[in-house]
């Protein structure tokens, strides 16, 4: 069932304007999403919810015009955090602390050791690892509108900074890395619709060890 | 229900190691993996399933001690290209072409494009790359196994280096990225499962622009 919705899932090329998400359906995906684990943790990145017609039309033109981007009801943008801070690492142990019954030493012990490891590095590798972290909620948010079968077409083909640069991103110390239209597909008008699945054979993809 | 699941997974610090996951599980995620989509479909890793014990001990000292790796009945590992090559673009394809009725001009210059912006590009930025691809795989993963009700816990803490020396990744142009411990919970042996689940407000996480 669950494998069936995920064989049911495509990155479909066009998708049916006069068709929104609805509401209950898009909170459901955004739950998903929070239910992701991430790395210690930190959930270090953002998800903007667009539905503004004119923001998603000045992404559009800076995402090779890709049309889901507008005829979807939603657009999910994932910004990941632009580096780690004491600032961010604190709020996370703060929020442990306060949910799980007060700050013990074990707990303050490992998040200490946490910034000893990541306050040092260069900001590019601690984006990189936060963006690996948006990524699993992607997975989550793509697994989770296919078991409502509501279609979602995840992109990176777009200009990051300039994407950035219309939601302010820079200000709050996030990077935009990846984005996900929502909306239901319009298979008729779909070059992709009606093709094959293609994926790797399983001998090359997966290697047994036992 | 599957929210539900969601919610019910955690990332187990201890695994019954009476417990094995039965193989069609197993299988049932490996093909949830299969199913990640993935950037231009080239799904850029592969993925190593043990059950091996001498080599999930191996692994497990490299990786903090952490028992999950050896009391789980399976281990997943992901391993992500260390870079994009003429050949494994080639090789997607091929596969395409055989799949979806024969190369057409369409499919080889998006390609063509593809290598053109991918071949120049340093090594190391195409490994991050093809890490986020196997990152959503590791999205759908986790939520497959929440959705069978199987234990997962996804690990970074390991010294990719030395996994890769132990699975003679370097020879295969792998680099591994994520570890994954299949199982089922010991709840009674288990610090964190009576922990509540901890995630960050929706006010600070979502930013709606209607």
């Amino acid at each position: 069932m669950f494998l069936d919705k995920l064989n049911w899932r495509y990155a479909a090329k066009k998708l049916d304007p006069s068709k929104p998400v609805p509401a209950e359906k898009v909170d459901a995906i955004l739950n998903a999403i929070s239910l992701a684990p991430t790395s210690s943790g930190t959930q270090p990145f953002e998800v903007f919810v667009i539905t503004n017609p004119s923001v998603r039309e000045e992404i559009k033109a800076v995402a090779w015009n890709q049309s889901q981007i507008v005829d979807g009801s939603h657009l999910l943008v994932f910004a990941a955090w632009d580096n780690y801070t004491e600032a961010r690492i604190d709020a996370v142990v703060d929020q442990m602390a306060a949910e799980r019954g007060g700050l013990t030493d074990t707990l303050k012990a490992y998040y200490d050791n946490l910034k000893a490891m990541y306050l040092p590095r260069p900001a590019e590798v601690n984006f990189d690892h936060a963006a690996r972290q948006a990524y699993i909620a992607l997975g989550f948010a793509l697994a989770a509108a296919a078991e409502l079968e509501v279609d979602s077409t995840p992109m990176e083909g777009f200009d990051p900074a300039a994407v950035d640069a219309i939601l302010g991103l820079k200000d709050k110390g996030l990077r935009s890395v990846v984005i996900l239209p929502l909306g239901y597909r319009d298979a008729a008008g779909d070059w992709l619709a009606p093709m094959a699945k293609v994926r790797r054979k399983a001998e090359d993809f997966f290697t047994r060890i036992d």
